[in-house]
């Protein structure tokens, strides 16, 4: 293990993080809010760390292996977390450590879980825009990813990086845009910041408050989901709601597609099989919802237009992995009909595309798995044909159909072991089913879907929430990073 | 595909059914209970069917080959679940044929979910133990299988059977317990009839009546669940349901060690990973179960022998799918506290050992998807070295890891489309929670679980008692004897 190359990279994503932390100190300094000291103060923190880690520990050689890089990536990840979390306790906004670090951990890994309930965002919103803004900034930053913010920003040459990136771009299979690892880098970051700024432009002319469109379209561009008014969404315009929706699903496509246009390789672009399965699965889903939701008795019944709004508007956030809410919280999604609860529950799963900002197995990875078993099932009928099972029109190596299939076991043991978890837990009003969704929610980073989850996570204790914190930032880095860094073996020699 | 074999040996199994419908006959007539000419009627139709697809068509060439080894076991299941529905239909006891063959359906493949509420049962205790009978004898076909009794009691030869065997018996790997599967079949049978007549023997020793304890011990046998009385195991004394409680972990575990046993070869008995895992799972989970109880609030605080046996059957009963529960119905297993539910939902995953009756995922298949889980984790951390992974003294072939790890993707697919399907039922008092654990319940043949699966299946539509149903059978044949004769590819000849 070169553990030299670790601490001097964690050194410069502790500068990073100063760095970034300078922008709310800003807002919160401008708005002449008191907290602005606090995020200062961080900042001043992690810039000492960051200085410290990268003079102190130069590194002898620059190789990095599949191991180094993941190992990386999960400190990384952890270190923003826990320094990402100060602002938030020194300001006392979330006075209890764990709390504040559940929150970042959330808002990195572009979870949305929020152990604030409404009550208080709304407090939170006249009196604390500063840390409200870096709690949506922590989802942008999550989104496209800490290290390939690094990588696209760093001065020296650092083409080394493609075993980072690799460990932190979520899919099954990660294609470099172009050969070097920093020019993709730097063009993933740059379609992000054009996507988020048009968002931003569209919802200010919409009508939103200039601050919340900058922080509801940094919650959707990383397809986060914190909000800044205890209802979620619901209390912005119906033009504001589709503004959102359009970009929850354009953040759930795999951002190698937009470059592709930009290219104008159209036909290249319009042949990804996983685009048509997302947008399909979108379309089918709205349809479904849409009916059931007219079909029931509640009581946004007197239009068809809030219907459909309302429809869509939910499945591209539970696809996209986001979690925002449009639904007014006198009626929440709790109080849907039976089979929009049912889809919703298992769009979770399937989240967004790989190569998008977007949470959950990723399309693509859904359908490998069922090309993996309709092979298997092939097999079992044939046992002498091999089948070569294609997909996105390359023929799929065994390496992959195996790989994919033993993450989906992975993914579920980490289900089973975080539901367990939380079975222990005694707070008040906590049910099997809770526990299921808050499980299936923070691994798949949705963060506010139903039942309990949809009020908060307050009611846990502090340990199921430190658990929830890792499980989430497992979901995001897709399991490997963490799970290995957490194991002995990694570090053990032998 | 080899048709007449096929249909020729449907015409057998339909003989078999038309012999084991003679038994409730006779409880019926000797009870004098006006059913026993509904069982006797279907006994003469199965009759009829069978002589005629047996005597008509003759198969050409005896060849079998696994796909037409598949096929020939889902129509068998496909057909006694059909046929052995109508007794309950002509006699007026379920007069909806669709509620009978969801009964039937979950009698042979033990599962034990019910449409009859606890208070019909008690009803029907009184009036028709015949036809209650013939409803846990299901269970008790249903648990060895249908063919290997065929292939157990046939005069004629049956070397041919192997791919049969190997499809309806559960488990990621068959292993012959004698080279000729149909000495195996005998021998499976032997030790089956044994442990049942041991166990009738000791619940009537212990208190029980003569009648409830041969279809109790069915229901054990087969890891069935279904009872004679509305609350199920409760009204039992506490011996008899300890009894039950040790038979249940004896039907879980692989027959072929007790053949090992039998034969003295306890050191290769004693061997068995799965066996000790499942034995393990078993006592964790009952002393966590028990804790958990013992510090809760239900009211049978007061004896912690009653604790101990409450916790000890739930397990017992959950593991190996049987679906009985101890305890008394004013308090349920809905009371039961969060953990105990939650650790008691996962064991419905888990389900008994390979070659046993129990169903669920099977231990030794939890077993490999961990270790395909392990290897896979280590192949990032280490992508160039092949590490060797072994169960039960052997090497895994990478088929046997893959496979697993496949089959467990195919089975969490078919429980998410079991569960949407139920999600378009407007049932009353139906939830997205109850929705999962019907869904999981049956394709995991555990049958009475918590949730809406406690109190009975009556609540839901008819068309989602028929998907249940061959979720059921899907769930006892292992997946893809159903799915594959189901699908259309099976059939055309290309």
């Amino acid at each position: 293990m070169n553990y030299r190359v670790i601490f001097n990279t964690i050194g410069k994503v502790a500068i990073v993080l100063a760095i970034l932390l300078a922008v709310p100190t800003v807002v919160a300094a401008s708005l002449a809010e008191s907290a602005w000291w606090a995020i200062l103060t961080t900042a001043g923190i992690s810039l000492v760390i960051g200085l410290t880690l990268t003079f102190a520990v130069r590194p002898r050689s620059k190789a990095i292996f599949s191991k180094e890089g993941l190992v990386i990536v999960a400190l990384s990840w952890i270190y923003v977390s826990a320094i990402g979390a100060l602002p938030f306790v020194i300001s006392g906004m979330i006075p209890n450590y764990i709390d504040a670090f559940f929150e970042t951990c959330s808002g990195f890994s572009t979870t949305g879980a929020t152990i604030l309930s409404g009550a208080r965002i709304d407090e939170l919103y006249a009196t604390d825009k500063g840390l409200l803004f870096w709690r949506s900034f922590t989802h942008w930053i999550g989104g496209m990813g800490v290290i390939v913010f690094l990588m696209a920003f760093e001065g020296g040459s650092s083409n080394r990086g493609m075993h980072i990136l690799r460990a932190e771009m979520p899919g099954p299979t990660v294609d470099k845009i172009v050969p070097r690892a920093r020019s993709t880098a730097q063009i993933l970051y740059l379609l992000y910041i054009g996507f988020t700024v048009a968002q931003i432009v569209a919802l200010i002319i919409a009508g939103m408050p200039v601050f919340d469109s900058f922080v509801i379209s940094f919650g959707t561009a990383g397809t986060g989901g914190f909000g800044v008014r205890g209802d979620s969404i619901a209390s912005y315009g119906a033009a504001c709601q589709w503004i959102i929706a359009v970009f929850m699903i354009l953040f759930g496509i795999n951002f190698n597609l937009y470059y592709l246009w930009i290219l104008r390789k159209f036909k290249q672009a319009f042949k990804s099989q996983e685009l048509w399965m997302f947008l399909g699965i979108i379309i089918v889903a709205s349809t479904a919802v849409s009916i059931d939701l007219a079909l029931s008795s509640l009581s946004f019944h007197d239009s068809a237009h809030d219907v459909v709004r309302h429809a869509v508007f939910q499945v591209a956030s539970f696809i996209s992995t986001t979690g925002y809410s449009s639904i007014p919280s006198n009626m929440d999604i709790n109080a849907f009909p039976l089979l929009s609860k049912g889809l919703l529950f298992l769009l979770m799963f399937i989240g967004g595309c790989a190569g998008s900002t977007g949470g959950g197995l990723k399309v693509s990875r859904v359908a490998i798995l069922c090309l993996a078993v309709r092979k298997e099932l092939r097999r079992v009928l044939h046992p002498r044909n091999a089948n070569a099972v294609k997909f996105e029109g390359k023929t799929l190596s065994d390496e992959t159909l195996n790989g994919v299939a033993r993450y989906f076991g992975l993914y579920m043991l980490i289900l089973a072991a975080t539901f367990v978890v939380l079975c222990f837990d005694s707070g008040e009003g906590l049910t099997v089913e809770s526990n299921i969704t808050a499980a299936v929610s923070c691994v798949n980073n949705i963060g506010p879907a139903y039942g309990v989850a949809a009020s908060g996570y307050y009611m846990y204790h502090w340990f199921s929430k430190l658990i929830l914190s890792f499980a989430m930032l497992i979901g995001r880095l897709e399991i490997y990073p963490i799970l290995l860094t957490l194991s002995p073996s990694t570090w053990i020699r032998r």
